[in-house]
């Protein structure tokens, strides 16, 4: 059975189970903490040398490992990725923004406001989070206004990619409402058949 | 004509006219530099309401961005990117790893060092940067110790992703003395044919 070695609340994490899920795959999840040490362990670390999550484990002990690179690897041959060509490099544009210019600012916010209670020596950092976290969500509310998915190519991996921390940017004080093109899409996202999302923190 | 709208000393905008140069597309480069304004103007809006370099126009007009997606745009069907498989997930890992984990430390201490003159005010900026920069050559120099590249696919464009900040991280004020492996792997890639480093800043 394929295993994934997670920590439930991490966007990045979800990833991993959602293209699971969507692409038929049975798996076991491993609640892997790293706030509590569980990437440091001299196991994990035999796993994955970076200390990060999520990691899958394939039945024949293939061990892979960064979120996008993992959404590809279980869309190749599916409509959730494009064949190759200019349909595909869309959709990894936005994989690389997002792990660029996104998840950055929109992930660490949501951890500093939610799951570490504001910590006042992480104000300026807050601060720079909201503002690039702000101009992220405006560069999707550009495509999103006028268009149902980021490509052009129905729902694909860049969706789920963005989906990801965007659903619950407002556990990272972002009001969706601000940017109606995104919201009305986080909801067109949800309703897809098999999308789980993410528990509140 | 394909179009390369970039700036000279960027590394990212070098992975665009690289893999032109070896999969034999001609280009015009037009010189972009967004220290001065160029990104910014109305013109360089229109193409990329993001402001960012690299920008590729294709002959029929259309535009890529995202240096990791050009790479992969151009290297499809080439050895330079293998087949849908593990081989290309691998690739694809360190594709996102250098977006996320390597290029904003090791190309921002070069901005900061070789190119604004160390400024007092981004001090301890520039301390994180040497930080993770280490700990990413460090990741590199594991794999690179006792193996010829990046994957196990010969030399593909995670080696040419990997080298653009790499090759001049001593710009950065990075010692790959330090980093046997890594400089073994800087040379043996700049030896390949067709190679074009980045000139000094």
């Amino acid at each position: 059975m394929i295993a994934i070695h997670g920590m439930t609340m991490s966007g990045n994490c979800w990833k991993a189970s959602q293209i699971l899920r969507l692409t038929g795959h049975a798996f076991d999840w491993v609640e892997t903490d790293p706030n509590r040490g569980d990437t440091r362990t001299e196991a994990f670390l035999a796993l994955n040398p970076q200390g990060e999550v999520p990691v899958v484990v394939l039945d024949d002990a293939t061990v892979l490992t960064q979120s996008n690179a993992i959404l590809a690897h279980f869309a190749e041959g599916t409509p959730w990725l494009p064949p190759p060509g200019l349909a595909r490099t869309r959709v990894l544009q936005w994989l690389f923004w997002e792990q660029y210019s996104h998840e950055p600012y929109i992930a660490v916010a949501r951890n500093l406001i939610t799951y570490r209670g504001r910590p006042a020596d992480q104000a300026a950092r807050l601060a720079q989070c909201t503002v690039r976290g702000e101009a992220a969500l405006g560069v999707m509310e550009r495509r999103l206004t006028g268009h149902d998915w980021l490509t052009d190519s129905g729902p694909t991996i860049a969706d789920l990619a963005l989906f990801a921390y965007t659903h619950v940017a407002d556990e990272g004080g972002f009001e969706l409402a601000a940017v109606p093109g995104v919201q009305a899409w986080v909801a067109r996202v949800a309703a897809l058949p098999g999308i789980v999302t993410l528990p509140r923190g």
